[in-house]
C-alpha cells in the first residue's frame, strides 16, 4: 500500500519536520508540497536539510493542491485550518497540527484566541487513556501542542491511578526556540537567545493551560487546576517540562512507581527511565520517543516528573505521523523508528 | 584606605569570578592568590580571561599565604572553610562562599553533607530584612548558594508582607553549567550539555532546599516547605528560577506588586521590571544585579516570580564582595558596577 | 539478506553514532556491542539517544566477541585496531574508524603517532577517483578522518581537472566539540567550550595534515603541500571546512564551476549547491550528506570551497557504512538515507 | 576633568556596547543617548543590561541632540554619519563607529558600498604603526571593522618587520552573530544558528577585504593582496581570526616570534600568548583585550596567526573609547580595565 500525502506550511519548521520524517515513512508518497509566501521556490532554498526534496517546487497552499492525497497535513497559522479542511472531502485524512481543533470547550478557545471556535477533533495523542482506540478510522485529527504533549504524558498516569490531588498543578517547562516557530522577531534572534534564557507569556494566561487542563481533568474524572510556565531555552529542539502534584495522602513512592511504569510498559515511544536515570532531552532530539523519570518528594508531599521530548517531533510531526499511522491502520511506529541524534 | 584581600580557590570559577570583580574595585589590593593542585603556576594559565593578573604565580592555599590580610575569600571544597578559618585572626574579615557556614541547623546540615557542622556564620544576603544590619562590622560571612539567592529574592517579599502561604512552595530553577563547577565531569562535556536540558538532584533531596526553607521561614516567620526542583541549562553563566506560591485568600495583584517594589525600591542590584518586561539572565550577566518579574495567577491561586540573577557574580563573589563592602564600611556598590554582557 | 555487525567501541561518539545508523539499516542485524571500561552496562546508561538497543548489554572489547559476525566496525583508540583485525578471519568485513590504516606512508604515519605503521587499507572515501572500485569486495576499510574527508570533498575536483596549484593550499576547518571524542579533558567542558572559539593543535603538526595531502596528491598527480589549521567551534556536531587554492593561470569561473559539478553530478551524498547559497553545518547534522559552494576569488586568484559534513556521520560512521555497503554489494545508500536534522 | 559624550545608535548592539563601557569610565558624563526608531523609549526596554542608565529615555538622533557634547558617538547605518558629523563642530570629537570615514581609496569605497565617499579620518587602531601619533588631537576618528582590527592586529608586526611575502595572505576568520547587528533577519534567527556553522559572503566580495589590504599595504610598504573569507559561529560575540602568510625565504621561528612580541610588549590590550597557549576568544569576552599565538607551519612556508577579539568591543566601542583617550589626552586604558567575562 502506497499513501499519498500532502503537506502544508511546508516552509516552516513543523512543515519542514514533517516532511523530514515522511521521506522515511515506508508507505508514504510525498504528493503536494505547499506554501504561502514562499510559493514557486525549490524547497532546498528554504529547507536545505532536506536533501531528497531538494528540486521540489513548493506549490501555493490551496485546496486545489491539497485535494487528491489520502493524507493532509496542515501546518498552518493558528485559524487557519478550519476553512481549508471543510472543503476537504470527509475520506481524506486531515491532520491539523495547528491548535484549531484541540480545545472541546468553546469558551476557553475564544478566550485565548479570539476568534470563533472551529470545532474539536480526535485528540492525537494515543498514550492517553482510550486515545487510540479513538483515532482508528478518524478522519480528522488534532495534533497536540508540544508543552501539552509533555505534560499531559508526565501526569496523566498519576491522575488515572487516582493518586494525585487535582487543585494544584504546577508545571515549569524549557523549551527550544524552534517551537516559538520561524516567525523573525528580534527577541529570538541569535543574539539574544544565545547564552541566556527567559521566561515567557506567564501568570495564567498561556494558551497551553487549557490544554494542559483538558487532558489531565479527563483523566483525573474532575476539574483540574494547572499553574503552567514556560521558559525558553538556548537550544533549537527539545522541551524539558517538570511537572508536579500534590500526592493523596498516604500515597507510597512504590504506588506512584508503579502506576507510571504500567501505564507506559507497553507503549513504543515513552519509557520510564531506571530509577537514578535523569532524562536529557538530546536523548530524544529528532525523535519520537518521550523518557520520563519521577521522584517523590516526601518532604513537599509532591510527585516530581521530569519528560522530555522533542517538540518538532513527539510534540508535534511525529505525534502527527503516529496518529495518522493509527488512523490509517498502519503499524504505529512506521516510520519513526529513528533514533536520537547525539551528541 | 587599600583594603588588602586574598583569594584561595583561584583556579576555580568562583575563585576567578572573585579576581575579575576585585580587579576593578577602586579600595582593594589584591595580595595572595592560591590554589591547590595548581599551585606555582601562573595565573594566565589558568584564568586567561584575567589579563590584569596573569603573570601572577598561583601560591599553595594555606594558612600561612592567606594571613596577613584584611580580607580573605574562601572558595574551597565543601568542608574545607572551617579548619582554615579557625586559624585566621578574628580581626579578618573572612567571606566563605562555600556551604559550611550557611545553616542554622546542624542537623540540616548534616542529613545533606554528611559531616559534622562548622557552625553558622551570619547569612551575606543583605536583601532580606535585617541581613544588612548583621553584616555590618562581621568579620566571617557566609556566601549564599546561588539557587537560595535567586529563590530568596523572588519570594521574600511576599512572605515578609504576609501575603503568601507557608505550605506549598515550587521553585524550577535552570541554571548554567558554571554552577557545576570546574571539575571534570563527563556528563558536562560541551558535547553533552550545549543544545540540551536535563534535571539533576531531583526529589527532595538537593542540597539547596533546606537553605532556601531557612530564609523564607524566618521571612514569614513560621516553617515554610520548598519543592525545589534544578535543571541545567546550555549556557555557562545564569540562573533562572521560577517560584510560585499560593497567596492568601483575597490578596489582589495590586497588593503583590506593592510588596515587590516597596521591598526593592531603595535595592541597588535588585529591579523588579516594569509591567509586561520578562527578565532574562543575559541582562544580567556578568553583574551584580537581579531582575524580578512577578504574576498573579488568579486561575491557579499562585504568584509566580521569576528571578534572573549570574550564578558566578551575584550568586556567588559578586554578593561576596557586596557583604565584604558592608562589613567594612565601604560604599556597598563600590567595585559592583558593572553592566550586564550584551547581547 | 542479513547481515549481522557488531560494534566495538560502543561507549564513544563514533560507536554510539554506527549504532544510530545501524538500527535503520535494512539489511543488518546487530549483533556484539563491545566496549572496554564499560562493558556490563546497559547501552542506554551510556547512549540514551539509542531507544531501540538501551536493554542491550554492553560486552568487552575481545575477538571472541566480535568474531562470528559479517562485519566489524572497530571504533578503538589509535593504535589499537591492527592487533584485533588481525585475529579476525579474512573474510570477515572489517571496517577501521580509527586512523590506524589511512595513511600508506610509514613515515607519516610514525612521525605524526609515534608507534609502528599498522599497514594501509582501502580507503573508505567512494567520491575519490577510483576509490568505488577499490572498495568494492574489499574486506579490509579505513574510514577517513573527518578533517580529510571534508577538506578532500572539497579540493579533489580541482586537482583532478588541472585546475589548482598544488604548492600553496590553505584549509581552516571549524569543527563541533564531538570530533574531540568523549575523553573527560577540562577544556572540552560545556561551560569552556559553549559561547567561544579556539584553534587547536596549530603549526604544521596536525595529524590529519598527511592524510589530506595523500588524497590530494593522489588527485592531483604530484605532491600537493597543505597548511591545516583546525578550531573548535562551540556546537556538539558538525565541520565547516573552508578550503583555498591557487587556479592556475587563465583559468575561468565558469571552468571551475563544472569540475566540481562534474565531479559530483552523480554522487548520492555530495551536493554541489546553487550559486548563491552557501553550505550550512545544520543542513546535514545527523545526515550523511556533505554540502560545498564554491567561489572564484579572481582578486586573489584563488578558489575558496566550503564544504559541510557531520563528522560523526558522512566524517564516520556514515562514511563507514557507505563503504560497507560498497563492499558487500549492497545499494551504496542502504541505512543512509535520513535527512538532515534541522533548525 | 568631566568629558560629556552623547551616543547615537543606541538601540543596537554597538551603540549598547559604548554605553556599556562608558558607565564604568571614570572621566566621563554620558549626555544624550539618541536612536531612530526607538526614540522616546525607556532605554530599559531595549538594552536591559545597562542597568544603570534603564530609566534613560531615548532621543531622536539629530544634530540638535548630538551638539553640545565634547565627544559624540555615531553608531549608524552605513552612509549615515558624513552628513551629521559635517553638521557638528570642528572641535568635538566625532568617533564614527560604521565604515563611511575608514577607506582612503574613493574607488574600493564606491565599488563595496555603491555610494559616494564620505572621505577619510584617522584610522582608530593605536597598535598599527605611527597610529597612534595621528589620533593625538584629532577630532575625527573612523574606528576600524571587527573583522579588520583582529585581521591586522594578526598579521601586521610580520609586514612591519619584512619577514612576510604579500602577494598571498589567506584570512578566515569566525564571528559571533552580533557582528550581523540587531536587523531581524530569517538566517539568524536562534534556531538557525545555534548549533551550527556557515560561510557568508563569501568569494573576494567581502566588504571588509579592502580594508584589511589598506592596512596591511601600508605596513608592507607595499600592494598586499589577501583572500578572506568570514563565517558565523553559534555564539553572541567575539571573533576568532586564523590569519596565514607566506614568510621570506630564510626566516626563522625565531624571528618571528620576535617581530611580534616586539611588536606588542608595550601594548595595554594586546598580548602574545606564551608557546604552548592558544587564544580562545572566552578570554576577551567583553574586554578591549586582544590575544594572539603564532606558529611557523615550515611544511607549507606560512606563519599561521590566530587572534581572538570581541567584535562589540575591541572590535567596535572599546577600540572607540580607546581612541577617545588617546585624541582627548586621557590614559589610553581609562574605562577599558575591565577584563574577560569567563567561563
Amino acid at each position: 500500500m502506497t499513501i499519498s500525502v500532502a503537506v502544508s506550511g511546508a516552509s516552516g519548521y513543523a512543515g519542514g519536520e514533517l516532511l523530514r520524517l515522511l521521506v522515511s515513512h515506508p508507505a508514504v508518497t510525498i504528493g503536494a508540497i505547499t506554501a504561502h509566501s514562499s510559493a514557486g521556490s525549490r524547497l532546498g532554498e528554504l529547507q536545505p536539510h532536506l536533501h531528497s526534496l531538494s528540486d521540489r517546487l513548493i506549490e501555493e497552499t490551496t485546496v486545489e493542491n491539497l485535494a487528491g492525497h489520502d493524507v493532509v497535513f496542515l501546518a498552518l497559522p493558528h485559524g487557519a485550518s478550519a476553512d481549508i479542511a471543510a472543503q476537504l472531502p470527509d475520506t481524506t485524512l486531515v491532520i491539523d497540527a495547528g491548535a484549531d481543533h484541540r480545545l472541546s470547550d468553546p469558551a476557553a478557545w475564544e478566550k485565548f484566541y479570539g476568534s470563533a471556535h472551529a470545532g474539536t477533533w480526535p485528540y492525537g495523542l494515543p498514550e492517553l487513556p482510550d486515545h487510540r482506540e479513538l483515532l482508528r478510522s478518524a478522519r480528522r485529527v488534532a495534533v497536540p501542542g508540544c508543552y501539552p504533549t509533555s505534560s499531559l504524558l508526565a501526569l496523566t498516569p498519576g491522575f488515572t491511578a487516582g493518586l494525585l490531588q487535582p487543585e494544584d498543578v504546577v508545571i515549569v517547562a524549557a523549551s527550544g526556540t524552534s517551537g516559538a516557530g520561524k516567525a523573525v522577531k528580534a527577541h529570538l534572534l541569535g543574539s539574544e537567545v544565545m547564552g541566556g534564557m527567559s521566561p515567557y507569556g506567564v501568570g495564567g494566561a498561556h494558551r497551553h493551560t487549557p490544554e494542559i487542563e483538558q487532558g489531565l481533568s479527563l483523566a483525573a474524572g474532575q476539574q483540574v487546576q494547572v499553574s503552567f510556565t514556560p521558559t525558553l531555552a538556548p537550544m533549537a529542539r527539545g522541551i524539558l517540562t517538570t511537572a508536579t502534584a500534590k500526592v493523596m495522602p498516604g500515597t507510597t513512592a512504590e504506588q506512584l512507581r508503579d502506576a507510571w511504569t504500567a501505564a507506559y510498559d507497553d507503549e513504543p515511544f515513552v519509557t520510564v527511565l531506571p530509577e537514578g536515570q535523569w532524562p536529557a532531552t538530546k536523548a530524544v532530539l529528532g525523535s519520537n520517543y518521550a523518557n520520563l523519570q519521577l521522584a517523590f518528594d516526601e518532604h513537599a508531599g509532591r510527585v516530581i516528573v521530569t519528560c522530555v521530548i522533542d517538540n518538532l517531533t513527539k510534540g508535534t510531526a511525529g505525534g502527527a505521523i503516529q496518529s495518522m499511522n493509527i488512523a490509517l491502520g498502519l503499524p504505529e511506529t512506521a516510520g519513526l523508528t529513528l533514533q536520537g541524534v547525539a551528541p
